[in-house]
């Protein structure tokens, strides 16, 4: 069993919360951990960093920076410079990882969209390491590969990473996306410290809707214990976010969302 | 541009239309091959093979066996029992292939189910072959992992296929499947003269529904021609199956499916 002092609540699995309002629900729920998005940190991300600490939570991530693959020069340009300010907003909040989602392609062309993720990690990866955040690749499920990332597999995350220092560039591994992959425990140890972050939810039969239908651990077909096993073996220990797009979840009151998740936690994880 | 006399009409793109009118609709067309399921074969396949023949329509395939794993080994039996039937019916409509559509894990090991079904194809190999029956390992996309295919990567198909001669089992590469395996060039390379059958449709954007939501070829963001052409470097000269699911479509008279779908195959594959 996972322990509960691992547990980083992902803002987003209070989707309709507010940042304050998924606070206060973890910090009366004893929750150490914390993920938030971007869009909650309005223009004052110390600030936000600093009302964290005082609730007594770590950050564990920030999502999210990529989306690299543009049609021109001058749109990848603007990408590169929105993921150097997600780099500084990462660093003011107080977490040393920037989770990257990467895209879909401008066009059918998605080796060239691969290139373009690529490209774009080499272009902001000095900041990053010199502004002490690591840069994790996320891959999505293939059903993503048309409209939000044409990274769709671990093995894919892997041979981007491993063109960068394993202290710049890492993965996230996210069960969700990755459960279904008759190659995902061989690129699990293959990524060995590479693995930045393990993210843990549920692939619910028949699957409600692609985006906002996963379900709570245990809900679902995931071996989900067995991937943070394996995730252990390769050397990761840091924190477990939990990250549900689920609309019945959400209309629930964040308190007892946060506890929902606890409880399930402690027993699927 | 593939030549029109290797399209192959799944009977499935004209969903709600019966084998007798997609055989009319096909032969006024000038059609030359068609693609049936078993349900409409009735209880006697020979005679719908006799009818193909004298609409002048060959048949490059019949949908489908597999669905190999199942909880009990009686219930594995009765699945195998069912794919040597299956052999039989193909053999009598008077295809020398046999789709294997390779069904949903009985519970939460996916593992398990992959070894079910290589003992599966183990099981039926030799009566496909006394038969001139070859069987199909169709991977499906991976979103269809948890509740219809096990089975969801080229290189997963290839690696089964190997484990029995070339003149046996090989591969149903389709196009919606596969698109977005960053794997997808190398795999097919590697399938070689095991790639028995090439289906094709597109994937459109967002993707309307997983089952029911393909696309027409060109609607979507599908490099069809980049892989056809990809096939056919790996030596696969046969006919091109197009293989639909899409309500609106499916809403349509059967001559202007195929209409439609014969005018798109010049344009897009």
């Amino acid at each position: 069993m996972a322990d509960l002092d691992r547990l980083s609540f992902n803002q987003m699995t209070a989707g309709k919360a507010t940042l304050r309002e998924v606070i206060d629900a973890c910090r009366r729920s004893g929750i150490e951990w914390i993920g938030p998005w971007r869009h909650a940190l309005g223009d004052d991300p110390a600030a936000v960093g600093r009302e964290l600490r005082d609730a007594g939570l770590r950050v564990s991530s920030l999502c999210r920076g990529g989306m690299f693959p543009a049609a021109t020069a001058a749109d990848r340009r603007k990408r590169i410079d929105d993921n150097l300010r997600a780099i500084d907003e990462a660093s003011a909040v107080g977490t040393d990882l920037l989770v990257l989602v990467n895209g879909p392609a401008p066009d059918k062309d998605i080796d060239a969209a691969r290139c373009m993720v690529v490209d774009g990690i080499a272009a902001i990866s000095d900041h990053a390491e010199k502004s002490g955040v690591r840069l994790g690749v996320e891959p999505l499920h293939p059903m993503f590969a048309a409209d939000r990332s044409v990274i769709v597999t671990l093995g894919e995350a892997n041979r981007i990473a491993e063109q960068f220092p394993s202290r710049q560039v890492g993965l996230v591994v996210d069960v969700y996306h990755v459960w279904w992959d008759p190659e995902v425990y061989r690129e699990i140890a293959r990524a060995g410290e590479r693995i930045f972050a393990f993210h843990v939810s549920d692939w619910i039969v028949p699957l409600p809707d692609p985006l906002m239908g996963r379900g709570l651990m245990g809900e679902g077909v995931i071996e989900i214990r067995r991937l943070r096993q394996a995730v252990e073996a390769a050397g990761y220990r840091g924190p477990i976010e939990v990250e549900i797009f689920n609309e019945p979840l959400w209309a629930r009151p964040a308190d007892e969302i946060v506890g929902e998740v606890a409880k399930r936690f402690q027993e699927w994880v």
